[in-house]
């Protein structure tokens, strides 16, 4: 039987880089897709908890089954695994997403949320970004990239609650793949302070992306530099190092 | 000058735990609060994109000033910090949460959110939490922690990138505190599916924790055996054990 990968994402369902990775997927395998049915960036791992859950059939062809749903990437892959997806998925894949979503975004991350929970389930996952949040952004060079990670994968399993966080420089030409670690990073002045015609305050999100001299085992320092960054992650968020400090603080 | 104590939650800024949140922490310094108008449990990590946010003012005493914004727990830190408090905090809390936010629950919560953005943007932060849903709940066994905790973090400092997740056991009496890690679990049966009066199926969020034999030195062995539980976390999602591995991957 051939593998079977479901798909979602958070620039919804109709964004050019979900099609881009369903179309690579199926040289693999059967594909399932569940994807919000609007743009979904930024709900991290959040849950629907206050409403149901509608679907849609978008598509059902030879090998690939497309569903629409109105909650987020986490409710997407919860969802599809219980009742969409006609057997175990052997991959879970999330994106490709219009936007980097390296270092401290992986926390924001609609894309990344879906990865973590499908880790959290006891599936192989894999979240791809690029570098470019164009809705038309070119995938060509990056789909060689996508599809070298898939077959990686597939052919030789991801540790037992490791999933990838695959970013894909945009900018010239790519140097190859370099296995690294969030570099540590912040957004700062988020908000931006606006009067509305009635002379009320507003704040609009905004922000300046803050992360000095990246270490060369870091993800950002691998995406200036020309390489895909790959960064194995998990969805502990335990500071195992700190467990013996904060003792200290209760003696 | 008294310590700037910021805080949050996501059962919104009417709930119960956070009023006695506010009053715990009034003891040690001043006190802002920012807090979602409603209820946004399971929001975890994820930013008001799509439109821009509107502030309440709630109350203004001496040492304590009350807001409410219609965002998420993480947009009501990155709002405070920079618009309503009027120094940089010295720490920041989220609680009580009304539940468990124990474990893998770290992932879909928004008072963990709340504290782990906290912890991005350099502050010292705890999330507290009780294994109690009911909104009239009891806090006067919790709330001798809560101050213990506030005090020691105030004195000694956390570890840089380092944030505390609390919970604190409901019923029976509390044998005292134990710092740990992250119990491994997931939450399975997620999704159940009804149909409406027009004969068409919904999915309501619902779900069963699932967490068989947690080690001794995990969370729920603590809070199964009567301890608070205190888990160090740090916004990293990195497998850093998984790099080598990984290598092999791509070579």
């Amino acid at each position: 039987m051939r593998p079977l990968i479901l798909i979602t994402n958070d620039d919804g369902v109709t964004a050019k880089g979900i099609r881009v990775l369903d179309e690579t997927a199926m040289e693999f395998g059967d594909v399932v897709v569940m994807a919000p049915e609007r743009n979904a960036s930024g709900k991290s791992h959040s849950l629907t908890t206050e409403r149901p859950l509608r679907v849609r059939e978008v598509k059902k062809t030879e090998g690939l089954s497309v569903y629409s749903c109105d909650g987020t990437p986490v409710d997407c892959v919860k969802l599809a695994v219980e009742y969409f997806c006609p057997r175990e998925p052997d991959l879970v894949l999330s994106g490709i997403n219009h936007g980097s979503n390296s270092s401290i975004n992986v926390l924001y991350s609609g894309t990344m949320g879906a990865v973590i929970e499908a880790t959290a389930l006891g599936f192989d996952a894999v979240g791809f970004s690029i570098l470019c949040h164009d809705a038309k952004a070119d995938f060509s060079q990056a789909k060689g990239y996508v599809r070298q990670i898939i077959a990686a994968v597939l052919q030789h399993k991801l540790p037992p609650n490791v999933s990838l966080n695959v970013n894909i420089p945009y900018n010239g030409e790519i140097k190859g793949i370099r296995v690294c670690h969030e570099a540590q990073a912040k957004w700062l002045d988020s908000f931006e302070k606006r009067t509305d015609p009635q002379g009320r305050p507003y704040w609009w999100l905004t922000g300046r992306f803050e992360c000095d001299n990246p270490p060369q085992t870091s993800d950002e320092w691998a995406l200036t530099n020309g390489f895909v960054s790959v960064v194995p992650i998990h969805p502990d968020f335990t500071s195992y190092d700190a467990i013996e400090p904060i003792k200290g603080l209760f003696q």
